[in-house]
């Protein structure tokens, strides 16, 4: 564990700002001793905030800005009018080597276009993806991309497939993960034309993993593959519809727990059980999600994540960091990409 | 009530065949009255099955093909090969009249095809939309397209959103609608064109709804609309992603409730509780998918659906006849097309 991480955080991004994601940075700083944070934003509204938190005050650092990026913002303007934003000034400092990782709640499609302007991408690929992980029925599978490339042709899918196999080689250790493509069907006339594409460049291309096949949208929780690749469209409607349905069943659940004075005593006896099971499902639990393929660690948050779901966002910021899970992704897509593979070839269009 | 309704089964249909399908409707008419089944596909596999379901058997008649659609089939070659098709038999005795509705739950893709050519649709139409309804927190939501049409432009979301609206205005009664659009988040930049585009049609036209404007994931199962609009391809695996959570939902229950002696007392008490609430998430309940906007009733059936599930789809399909709701939705869209209005100059590219 590195003594001294720095955590740069994007304090305008997101729906609340600085009341949120400074009460989150000193929940996050128990759990990962020695870290400085860099807040990146109003200084007032950081202050006082920080000023409630003495332990996280005596490790941060405030870089005042008043400019930010708003969530209606083209990513075009952002890229353009944003220099001395937040959260362009937070991802500068991941670049200048100031800070080790960088979150935001903000905008993601100006954090995206930011963040692959200012980090650059790894050789041979085209996009960073935002990538999590989920809890599936045989333990986690790993999904992207969740939202920062709508559309995505074969060649971009490819590398999605070749970057999610990657990381779950380095970070959970699977020899030879298997990798899935989100359609609506298995057969291999289903779906989009790129989807199709895809398909056909990973079945037939040296690759470091195995490739399943097409997946459909129960597979994701079933666990049927380590790695799911999607575009980001559909990747963020299936991470929000699941996301919308654990609530309504935690709902119906607190609900049904309360229609009877039977079902109230089970609750008095299973309510330590349930509580279990609402953790293991509680998206918070699964917020932050990382942007793949960069040279450089950012993570995003959730827009409307509350102090808890930012605190694991940055969590998740930190164990790349300290693991240095970042740079040997990076050292084995270099490596990959180096080869005169049929992969390397295919997906750099050569 | 009719006294004489008569359903069309394609028997070939979805993973299982007349195993599943005969059952299923054994099952549905228990509760549904006087009606009579139409049986498309192998005679002695359905006949096998019917042998063991007297009453059904007494109200039933087949007719025998041995020609059926694979799921693998592409929908053009099931158009010029599938003549004789079980699916396709099964959609012509709803255009001659011979029945009153089709259930199957084979190949979506032909399904769609050949219901649109041989009943053909509403006037202004262009393409029918699976449609389906979703339990929310505030009740239910109806949801379309859910796998007919994977990609669809401006004109056609316009159209779903229209068909969406006059449904729920006749069947469940809601004067003034709401209709949202599903995408990646709520500010008018985002997502792709065609939704952009649908969106701003939504926004300035005469409407038999109030258009709420783009919605996310998880406004779904909020229950934010009355009325959910997305493509097919969308709206399948968001739909199929609900699935999956709600088992993996219900398997973590399942094992929180035996993970502690004190826990499973817990669930000694709970368990009718617990039983209604897996019955209100429970996906067979919400399984058939009507194909809206078609002259005639097509209800698509899950392809891997079981006899609960399938009895779902056939009671779906029974209530639209029944309660003469497809000729009421008709009856309206006819209206709303017929007149001068700006809706329906944009929606035929007038």
């Amino acid at each position: 564990m590195s003594l001294h991480q720095t955590i740069a955080l994007d304090a305008m991004g997101g729906d609340f700002g600085p009341p949120v994601i400074v009460p989150a940075a000193a929940l996050a700083l128990k759990d990962m001793g020695e870290t400085r944070f860099l807040f990146f934003g109003d200084e007032r509204q950081i202050k006082l905030e920080l000023d409630r938190h003495q332990s996280l005050r005596s490790v941060s650092e405030i870089i005042h800005t008043d400019k930010k990026i708003n969530s209606e913002d083209k990513p075009s303007a952002a890229l353009r009018a944003g220099k001395d934003s937040s959260m362009r000034l937070a991802i500068e400092s991941v670049k200048d080597g100031t800070a080790d990782a960088v979150i935001s709640a903000g905008n993601t499609g100006a954090l995206m276009a930011m963040s692959k302007l200012v980090l650059k991408c790894l050789p041979g690929i085209n996009r960073p993806a935002i990538a999590s992980s989920f809890p599936t029925l045989r333990g986690q599978t790993l999904m992207l991309d969740l939202g920062a490339n709508l559309a995505c042709d074969e060649e971009v899918l490819t590398q999605f497939a070749l970057l999610g196999a990657v990381y779950v080689r380095v970070v959970k250790g699977i020899a030879n993960p298997s990798v899935g493509l989100l359609n609506v069907g298995t057969e291999d006339m289903k779906g989009h034309e790129e989807l199709r594409a895809a398909s056909a460049i990973l079945s037939s291309v040296e690759f470091p993993g195995r490739y399943h096949g097409f997946i459909e949208g129960d597979d994701i929780t079933k666990g049927t593959v380590d790695v799911v690749v999607t575009d980001g469209f559909t990747g963020n409607i299936a991470l929000k519809t699941a996301e919308g349905v654990g609530k309504l069943t935690s709902e119906f659940l607190r609900e049904g727990f309360k229609s009877s004075p039977l079902a109230m005593i089970g609750y008095l006896f299973a309510h330590g059980a349930m509580k279990r099971v609402k953790e293991r499902v509680d998206p918070r639990k699964y917020n932050g999600g990382m942007f793949l393929g960069l040279n450089g660690i950012c993570v995003k948050s959730h827009g409307g994540s509350d102090i808890e779901g930012t605190e694991n966002a940055i969590i998740v910021a930190a164990d790349l960091v300290r693991n240095g899970y970042n740079k040997r992704v990076a050292h084995e897509v270099e490596q990959l990409m180096s080869q005169e593979s049929f992969f390397s070839s295919v997906v750099n269009g050569a």
